[in-house]
C-alpha cells in the first residue's frame, strides 16, 4: 500500500492462508496482473477447490488477470523476466512454451542452452485458475520473438478454445504438443499434479490432429522438434539425402529416414559427377554418401555437402557430423609435429570445417541437420551447435525432427493450395 | 618370415592386391589367426566377390581362422589388445559386442566410458567371409567376462546356426539385437556396406523372438538395454515405483512407464507410513511418489528410496536423480556463507546423497534406475554413473530399459518353471 506506483505485477509467493488476503489488498491498490505461485489449492483436495474459487473471485472483483496458483510463472529472457526459483543463463530464444509442470521450465534452462537455444516465453500454468494454457498459447502466437511453440499438457479444460486458438496459429507458426494424460498410468499421476482431468489417449491425439497440432513422444522430442522448426527453413518434400563417412552409421541413418516416414532418393548424374572428385573407389556414390575416407579432410565439410544441397532430387540433408580428430593427430604425429603444433593445427582445421558447414547451412535454403554418437560437449560439435545447426544423438532424433518439419512444411502448403486438401 | 617365433595373430592392413599373398606368407610361417582390416573384396563388387573367394581358399589351404575382410578387428580391454585405429580408453567391461559396422565398435569407446562402463570385448565382423557373427556371439556366451552381447546387425547369412547358438545363450546370457536391414531404406545402405542380404523387417522380428533375443530400436537403446541388463539384479515382476519431486517428471515418468509395457502399483499401507516422516503435505504419497520440497536433502536419497526399495508391491523403483545444488547455494547465500563455504558443502552434501544411493542400490537386490533431463555430464549425474547406478536421459529411455529387464527376467523364469510355457 505505501508503494509510490502502482506496480505491473504481483508475484505472491506465500504461505497459503495469507494469499487470498494478499491478492484482495493488491486489487485495493489497482495491480491487475499477479502470479500465484503458492501451493495448497485445488491439487491438495480437501478445502482446496473451495479456496481457489475464492481466489478467483478475488481476483474477479478486482479484474486481476493471474496464472496459476501452484505454478512458478514466467521466463522472458527478451525482457529479464524470471519469476522462478531458478536462474536462467539461456540465452533469448525462439521457443516459445507453456507447460503443466514448473520443473519443465527450469530443468529446460541449461538444457536448452547447450543446444545453443532458449525460451522466448516460458509458461508455468500451475492449475490455470484464470490464464489457462490456451490463453499463453494464444499469446505465443502473437509474440513476435516465438517461432515455434512447444506444450506440455496434463489435461485440456477448454477443449473446443483450444482446437480454435491452435488453428488460428498453425498455417503461420507451429505448435508442438506432449501430451502424457493419455495412458493409464499417465493419467493417474497427471490428476494428482495438477487435479486436471485427462481424456483418452486417442481424443488427445485426434485434438492435436484436427488442430495441425505436431505430437511429441517425449520432452526430448518435443525439443528436438522446436529446436528444427524454429530453426530451418521449410523443405520442398521429404526426400533426404545422407552423407556419411562410415557404413553402419549410413545404414543406421537410412533405416531412421525411411521409419519416420522419409524417403531416400537415387542421386542424379549430376551430383554423382560432382562427387567423383572426392570420393575414393571403396566409397559409394548412392545414397546414402559414404565417403569413407576423403583426400582433404575438408572435402567433407564443404565440396561434398554442397554438391549435396545442390541435389535436385533431394529436399535436406541429413549429415554425419564426425570429424576424424584422432586420424588427423595419428598422421600428424607420424609427421614428428609436436604437441602443441598438433592442437594448433587440429583446432584450425576443425574450425575450417565448421564455418565450412555453417556457411552452407547459412545459405543454401535448404534443411541441414547432423547426428552424431558421442555427446554433444565434444568440442567439435559444440562448435556446429553454436553455429546454429541442430545436431543430434543418434540418427533416429534427427529424422524424427525432420518427419515433424516435413509434416509441417506440408500442412502448410496443403493451406496455400486448397484448404480442404488436408 | 624372418621372426624368431611363430605370431598367434596376424592383422593385416594393406592394400588389396598384396592381401592375398601376404595371407599366404603367414599360413606358410604356420600363423593360423588373421584379421583382414584391409578393403576392397565382395563389398565394391566387380573383382571383388572372387578375390573374396581366393582368401577363403587361401586361408583353407592353411587351416587359418580369420575376421573380415573389410573391418577393423577386436577391442578386448581385458587383455589389452585392441587392433582398430582408435585408442580405447574405456575400462575393461561387461559388454560383448558383435557388429557389422566398424565404426559402432570405436564410436562407443568414448561413449561407454561416459556410461562408466566397456567392453569385455567387441568384433567388427567386416564381410564375414570366415568367421562371422554367429562365431562371434558363441565365444562371447563362453566367455566369463560378458555378462550381455550386444549386436549389430545387417544382415545374417547363417539364420538357423544364429537362432541355435541365440537359443543356447539366452537362458543365462541376456542378447539384445539391432537390426537395421529391415526397412526399404535401411536395406538398400546395408548391402552397398558390407554385400550383405537383408530380410523383410518381420523375419528378423520373428528370430529374434523365437531365438530369445530382445530387440532394440537404436544404438542408444541397445547399449541402454545392455547397461542394465548386464549390472542389474532380475525383478520379480513388472511393478515399477517412481520416486520424484516433481508433477511433471512423475506424470512424464509415469507415463512412460505404461507405455513401456510395465505397472504402477499402489504403495501398501506399510510404505505409506514410513513416508509419512518425509514427505509433507503438499506432496503425495501415491505413485509416483511426489515429495516436492523434503525437509532434510538427504532423506530424498536414503530414507525415502529405502523405504520404496521395500515396498512389497514394487519390483523396481524408478528415481528421479536431481538435486537441488542451486537451491542449496540459494540458501547457503542467504546464511551469508562464502563461496569457498558453499561449494565446499554443496560437494558434501551431494557426495553423501550420492554414497546413500548407492549403497541401497548395492544392498537391495531390486532395480534401481535414474532418469534426468539435464546432461550426463552433470557433477551430480557424473558421480552417480560411477557409482555404477545406470542413469538415463529422460524417463521414456529409462522405462524402456526396465521393460527390456522385465522381459528377459521373465523369459528366464519360464525357463525355470517349464520351458515349453515360452
Amino acid at each position: 500500500m505505501d508503494l509510490p506506483e502502482v506496480p505491473d505485477l504481483a508475484v505472491l509467493v506465500l504461505p497459503t492462508r495469507i494469499v487470498l488476503e494478499t491478492l484482495d489488498a493488491c486489487g485495493q491498490k489497482g495491480i491487475r496482473h499477479a502470479i500465484v505461485v503458492s501451493g495448497g489449492f485445488k491439487e491438495v483436495g480437501g478445502d482446496g477447490p473451495e479456496l481457489e474459487a475464492q481466489l478467483k473471485r478475488t481476483a474477479a472483483k478486482y479484474d486481476i488477470r493471474f496464472l496459476g496458483p501452484n505454478c512458478i510463472g514466467v521466463a522472458n529472457p527478451h525482457h529479464k523476466l524470471n519469476t522462478t526459483f531458478l536462474p536462467d543463463n539461456s540465452k533469448p530464444g525462439y521457443i516459445g512454451f507453456a507447460s503443466q509442470s514448473g520443473s519443465f521450465v527450469t530443468q529446460m534452462f541449461g538444457y536448452l542452452s547447450e543446444m545453443n537455444q532458449g525460451f522466448s516465453t516460458a509458461f508455468s500454468v500451475g492449475n490455470e485458475a484464470d490464464v489457462d494454457i490456451v490463453d499463453c498459447m494464444e499469446y505465443l502466437g502473437a509474440c513476435p520473438h516465438t517461432k515455434v511453440i512447444g506444450l506440455y499438457i496434463e489435461g485440456i479444460k477448454r477443449g473446443s478454445a483450444f482446437v480454435r486458438t491452435a488453428k488460428a496459429i498453425v498455417p503461420y507458426k507451429p505448435i508442438v504438443a506432449l501430451y502424457v494424460g493419455g495412458s493409464e498410468t499417465g493419467k493417474r499421476a497427471g490428476f494428482s499434479h495438477t487435479g486436471a482431468l485427462a481424456g483418452p489417449d486417442e481424443l488427445y491425439d485426434g485434438m492435436f490432429r484436427q488442430s495441425g497440432i505436431i505430437r511429441a513422444q517425449s520432452l526430448t522430442e518435443l525439443f528436438d522438434f522446436c529446436w528444427v522448426l524454429g530453426g530451418m527453413p521449410r523443405p520442398k518434400g521429404p526426400r533426404v539425402v545422407i552423407q556419411t563417412h562410415s557404413g553402419g552409421p549410413g545404414a543406421s541413418a537410412a533405416d531412421a529416414v525411411g521409419r519416420a516416414g522419409l524417403e531416400l532418393p537415387t542421386l542424379s548424374r549430376e551430383t554423382e559427377e560432382k562427387l567423383s572428385r572426392f570420393v575414393p573407389h571403396t566409397g559409394s556414390v548412392g545414397n546414402p554418401v559414404d565417403v569413407t575416407f576423403s583426400k582433404n579432410p575438408l572435402d567433407y565439410f564443404n565440396g561434398i555437402p554442397e554438391a549435396l544441397l545442390g541435389e535436385k532430387n533431394g529436399d535436406m540433408l541429413l549429415f554425419y557430423a564426425l570429424t576424424p580428430a584422432q586420424g588427423i593427430r595419428r598422421a600428424l604425429k607420424f609427421m614428428k609435429a609436436t604437441e602443441d603444433q598438433m592442437t594448433e593445427r587440429i583446432q584450425k582445421i576443425m574450425e575450417a570445417q565448421c564455418q565450412a558447414l555453417a556457411s552452407l547451412f547459412n545459405s543454401r535454403g535448404k534443411p541441414l541437420v547432423c547426428y552424431v554418437w558421442r555427446g554433444l560437449d565434444e568440442p567439435f560439435t559444440k562448435r556446429l551447435i553454436s553455429e546454429g545447426i541442430p545436431t543430434f544423438l543418434g540418427p533416429e532424433r534427427a529424422a524424427r525432427a525432420l518427419s515433424a518439419l516435413v509434416h509441417y512444411s506440408r500442412s502448410q502448403q496443403a493451406t496455400d493450395r486448397d484448404p480442404s486438401e488436408d
